[in-house]
């Protein structure tokens, strides 16, 4: 898509030579290829050693642009690039992609529907009431149980178990919010990767990146109701049990263990190995690998068993 | 249906002129064409001043009723009033309605499946696996996700995305309980109405109403897994974060912003632009608008903040 | 399925006579056709006094093992049960068996799926994009909403409903975890027995056992996303507010009342007529029946309420 066109799109002058560019991403990832933007005047640094040539931006952080850069200066950049989002945003079925292909001894139920330009792995059972999207790939081996919903894009790895009613590549929650407290849809162009050896449990929502990818890493094994927002990445060998939360963006390390009911605030990294018990709540990252942790504020599990005897004793 | 057969179905006498009445209603919404029912002593005012002409009625109540009323004295009449909600449920499915009208441009998947006696509008998507049942309408512009049931009667806005696994228009959530401890089934004859522009994530459910709509107003954005009672009435522009539940008949204002694994009591009134932070329970209404709130109980959240702080010093 | 060949897949020797065992069954409630197994030595006395002829076994509990058992000296038992419990699952699909018996007046939809060796009763309505596995027995007068899904081998009784998104028989969560951190699936063999007169809202997960049965007794209601781990046992008459979870093989007595967003651990008894108000976090099991209990950690609902007043009362 051209600068100018989005410029045009956007009713905005764009200033700079006209630009080609295939996607967009966030400033600390974007590509050359790339639309990015710089919504406050904090990223200014940021913006500094971008490799991205094109830009929305303020007029406060022009002066931070890369030399030669192309840029549409917006007065709310936060708007601006949400409506940009809808121009790149691919339609939900693209029927005139190649049909999909379907490896040896794997068994679609022809109550599942299985969209044009994916490719299935040998030996996967997809059953009844089953969707996959365009363009998603699933692995040897793989169990897709009735009434899954795989969004297009999405990228399922090998022998992983998706149980019923779990949903796989929604749209991530994110809006731009007007004066008039109206909210602008950012549109979520990302995608799912759920790598090998992956059991997602019923009624899970795994949502696609905004840009990029939400990834739940090798072995990683969730319970029923597990809600993982966009741009999440999960490690390896991770339990979670049910009707926990994590919030957009969040990073875990390998084999953490998160008990029922906890939820993870968005834009942490979480250090691996760290356990948490039922209805953790956690708002801040952590450093140290091995801890043990409960409580809403967090706290250090016997800390808080400790804190609970002293709670109690104000009833006394 | 006359008020004789109710009679005869609860094998209860009837007193007064008998009457054809159309439907059910609480007491203080009740029309001259429906049946109400005054279920203990505290309703007798209302009852007094009660535009309906037929009731199911306590005998201690019977000198409250308005004039020219036709009741039905009950031993039990939350019981009576359940056997007889039962009576007004419609069936599930109506094939002997006329085929949905489908608008311009509007593309239903083989796999989908749109009820008789149902109205699509222009522009719409409805994707494989999702179920829109019987006198629905579906307004311009709105895209329904693979394996979304929509269950009778539900109004759906314009340019509204409802995303898979979400179920719109299943059953309130109403009992009337015996002597005995069981349960008798108050069957759910209202429908749900979602205003144009809103957004719902993946695996919500938005109940039915038991009598009139539980709404969810225009431009309101729901993230994944969120539980909206029957008779709710959520305002314009809110926001909800993942995992959040409202109970039953709770009235939220327009803009307010509630946070992950939130919690509302039912019977609730929550004054516009209120923001809640995660794991708010709120379990009373909230007049002054523009609060911001947090912790179960629920407190200002500053106060919460200075409260968490000091808890933790139980430790010391 | 012959001892030696499992012992053959474990890649372990077997000792004594080689023996037929038709499934797997934990210590306490295994039968003579049953193979069994103790992980660690707190199992040696109900070791001494198992029904079963054939165990999975440490070298330290051999001496505990009755008279003329046989068996495979494993290792790590946990491990092994686990491989083991792969060799025991059935297929997702028996395509080769007789089609399924449905009774007079049901009305299942073009567009459901019950599969073969299934039992369907007399008035019975499955609806659009229901799944009914391998089988299953539906009891007379049930209605299954859209995009319901009940896997192979669930037994729904009579007068049930069970609203959309709700998952009936996934796999219990349950892993062995190896040394290197990694999880090794425990094949989920059991059922889901719900009895008859029972309501699932929307969006619901209640798991299949891992042996044996997952139960909801007769006249039970659920709300929607309620979340029932695999082996756990609802008893008669009890109501679930949305958003609660039980964990493994908890066992609630009858007319148990649970509020929103409560959860239970895993291995409780929970006394008859217990109430748990919003949030309940029960980690202890009840034994005495008719209490009332709130908060994480539970207490007496009066001894909460009290102490919340002495809580706030730290930021005077």
């Amino acid at each position: 898509m051209l600068l100018s066109n989005i410029a045009q799109h956007l009713k905005l002058q764009f200033i700079g030579k006209d630009l080609e560019v295939d996607s967009m991403n966030e400033l600390a990832l974007s590509l050359p290829t790339q639309l990015t933007f710089a919504i406050n005047k904090k990223y200014s640094q940021e913006l500094e050693i971008s490799k991205s040539k094109a830009f929305l931006i303020m007029d406060a952080l022009i002066e931070n642009l890369p030399k030669d850069s192309s840029y549409i200066v917006c007065p709310d950049v936060s708007i601006s690039m949400a409506q940009v989002t809808k121009l790149f945003n691919k339609r939900p079925v693209e029927p005139q992609l190649p049909p999909p292909s379907i490896g040896d001894n794997s068994i679609i139920d022809t109550m599942a529907r299985v969209e044009n330009g994916t490719w299935i792995g040998s030996n996967v059972i997809i059953m009844a009431g089953a969707y996959i999207g365009t363009n998603c790939v699933v692995g040897d081996d793989t169990i897709i149980y009735p009434n899954v919903t795989i969004y297009r894009d999405s990228v399922i790895g090998k022998e992983c178990i998706i149980h019923s009613g779990t949903v796989i590549g929604a749209d991530g929650f994110g809006f731009s919010h007007t004066k008039d407290g109206e909210h602008i849809k950012i549109y979520q162009n990302g995608n799912v990767i759920i790598e090998d050896f992956v059991e997602i449990g019923a009624n899970c929502a795994i949502d696609r990146a905004v840009f990029n990818s939400t990834i739940i890493r090798r072995g990683t094994k969730l319970d029923n109701f597990i809600h993982i927002a966009h741009n999440c990445d999960i490690g390896e060998h991770c339990i979670f049990v049910a009707q926990t939360g994590v919030g957009g963006s969040t990073k875990l390390g390998r084999n953490c263990v998160v008990s029922g009911q906890s939820a993870f605030s968005d834009h942490l990294t979480i250090a691996p190995f760290s356990t948490f018990s039922a209805r953790s709540g956690v708002t801040k990252s952590i450093e140290k690998s091995g801890g043990v942790y409960s409580g809403f504020p967090l706290m250090n599990h016997r800390e808080w068993k400790r804190l609970q005897v002293r709670i109690a004793k104000l009833n006394d």
